[in-house]
């Protein structure tokens, strides 16, 4: 192995893992249970929505020119005929000039009636109705199809489905939704110096934190993460358990050791057992970084300290998971933000700031890449493009937020 | 019941939802997926984090005083003493003056050594290194506890877990964590115009929409959904549920049906059964919302209209929601945003207007409130307070984002 990495720029990095990207695989999941994925499909209306003219409010359905002029001081005198029933159509029921019908929330309007007068501004005297505020044409109904027409495409693919819209999915018929599979991300952790979070380390050692920050990540962004715990840093233990993890996922993630010893084992191994593409990236922090395929699947190295891993995982692993999940617009929540000092960056390499985020103001934590503190301190990230020499206080920066 | 409804202000509304709030109930849960879970105890740190020196790069460990004026023209020339292993501490090793060890990242910095020089700025010629660049006292070292210090509270309770949380958790040690139990919220449909989504409905009746909105909120949100169906509107129908549903779950919503007849069915049934707290308050939409307590259990009279049904879960549920799970700070996500145009508003009730947001700009999306489209199109409310008679072209306002 060379002393050296042959670095790549981040667009390089993501083209790759772009490239060799599995297809999108879809599932059907019941509409109850169908928040957060993302939609493999188009939906349309199957029917107009609503399907009839309907009432918004609790009143009475009238013909809008016998209201024409009515106050408070003169109301419009009209006579009851009904009472409309929830959930049907009521043919029989008609409302003529000078008549009215009480409509519920959600009723059908009857023929003959083009709005509704809202309860509030009527008063009842016997089969008399008192209407003291004049009501225009369709006001207070929904009309047929004027949220859906029949047809009309609702949804597009690769929406990441909000609790509205899974009400709204649920109101156009679809009991059973297509949406993408959930990819299966495996969690490897290499490096002599790992120990699991049960042990209390010695001196040289470290508990392994990155499989969980991993495994949170990745159940947050809608994977199955499988941890397959610490694997001891000999070429055997490399080759056994990419062996198990490469058939069993999708993607497989090598994580946790950060010497240079360790990340040549893992560039050594994915180049024995499938190929390495890149080694090395131009990003800081998150340098050494490994992508390669095993049997058709990507496998990646990732640096071993936390912050950079995080960095690696949404700047280049994400587009691939986007990719497999079919996402048309990124999920990423982001934030503009002023900046309240300049930040000095080097150029050549894409550079992330952890930055607390008040009110719309950016302010950068530094202090040592290595530190967790300020990981789970910092509101979000901001990038440095690599052609850049720095951002500059008072400049508009979108924060990645966490 | 009477044809008007008792209006109280939202605030009034949410102090009755928070005294009638059951408590807090924890359960720990493997660290692995703790991700979106609510932290119910403080984390302190069992260790010094790092537990020792650590190196940040892969280099040399040297006195930094010999390398005082190094540079490329004039290299200071140290002898390497040996190797650093990863993972324990090489007591044998130490740097004296004039020498260095190899380093890579992670590892232990030897005894005599206070700094590290990136192997970047260095040469090797058989025993002797050339080092190209001065380093300070501890650059490129994290100190020991530089991080967390031993006993150090780390997370306060109340806290929602990110994915680097989860990481920084499993570097303290933290295998199980303590965190809030979800809360098991049952959801019943009712109202005589309701069919599921399989069916296609007739004139007048509509499919549930709410039942899946609902559930895929509250999933998001760190509950645990239960959806009852859609109940008659007998009042036994809605007795035998509640009967069922209240014993079973730490809070219902009763949703669905937007006529008054079925309101008032709600609301004498959980007077019947329970207490009826509040019903309306000054919230547009979701004026006809219903408050009630069974059994202990709070229990909820949505209005019909998902629209409706949404603003009231955000403005009157989460702070019962965010009551039970402890949260410490709101994790409801908000952006700051300049408004485009007027909003009038109606003085003595709070109203919510669904907006888009794009690039710091808010525009409203007008329309009839009972509209599903502007729901999905928008990406959240800007709430206008009860006391104002409406927001300002041009002013700074918080949007609830989706």
């Amino acid at each position: 192995m060379s002393r050296f990495l042959n670095i790549v720029p981040v667009a390089d990095a993501v083209a790759t893992v772009l490239r060799i990207s599995p297809g999108l695989m879809t599932e059907t999941v019941p509409v109850e249970s169908v928040a957060g994925r993302i939609l493999a499909a188009d939906v349309t209306a199957d029917t107009d929505i609503p399907g009839f003219d309907r009432s918004v409010v609790d009143g009475y359905a009238v013909r809008a020119a016998d209201t024409a002029g009515a106050g408070e001081a003169i109301p419009a005198l009209l006579h009851c005929t009904g009472w409309i029933s929830m959930g049907r159509q009521d043919t029989k029921l008609a409302v003529g000039p000078g008549t009215c019908a009480y409509i519920p929330t959600g009723g059908v309007l009857p023929a003959g009636a083009d709005a509704v007068v809202m309860v509030e501004y009527t008063e009842e005297a016997a089969d008399t109705v008192l209407v003291k505020k004049a009501v225009s044409h369709s006001e207070n109904v929904l009309l047929r199809n004027e949220d859906f027409k029949q047809g009309e495409t609702v949804f597009s693919s690769g929406r990441r489905i909000s609790p509205q819209d899974a009400g709204v999915l649920a109101a156009c018929g679809c009991a059973a939704v297509t949406v993408a599979k959930k990819p299966v991300v495996g969690i490897i952790s290499t490096g002599n110096e790992l120990v699991p979070v049960t042990a209390v380390p010695e001196p040289g050692q470290v508990r392994d934190a990155n499989a969980s920050m991993l495994a949170a990540y990745l159940m947050e962004y809608g994977c199955i993460p499988r941890v397959y715990g610490i694997i001891a840093d000999e070429r055997e233990a490399f080759e056994a358990i990419l062996a198990r993890a490469v058939p069993e996922c999708d993607v497989v993630l090598l994580s946790g050791g950060s010497s240079k010893d360790d990340r040549d084992m893992t560039a050594a191994v994915i180049a024995t057992m499938g190929t390495v593409l890149v080694h090395g990236i131009a990003i800081a922090p998150g340098k050494p970084t490994i992508i390669g395929r095993i049997a058709e699947k990507p496998v990646f190295g990732l640096p071993g300290h936390p912050a950079s891993a995080f960095v690696v995982l949404i700047a280049i692993v994400r587009p691939l998971l986007d990719r497999m999940l079919g996402i048309s617009r990124p999920i990423q929540r982001t934030a503009r933000a002023t900046l309240t000092i300049n930040i000095p960056s080097q150029r050549g390499r894409e550079e992330y700031v952890r930055v607390r985020v008040e009110k719309g103001v950016a302010t950068p934590l530094f202090g040592k890449s290595g530190l967790l503190n300020t990981l789970i301190r910092s509101d979000g990230l901001i990038c440095i493009p690599a052609g850049s020499e720095g951002l500059e206080q008072g400049s508009m920066v979108e924060v990645i937020l966490w």
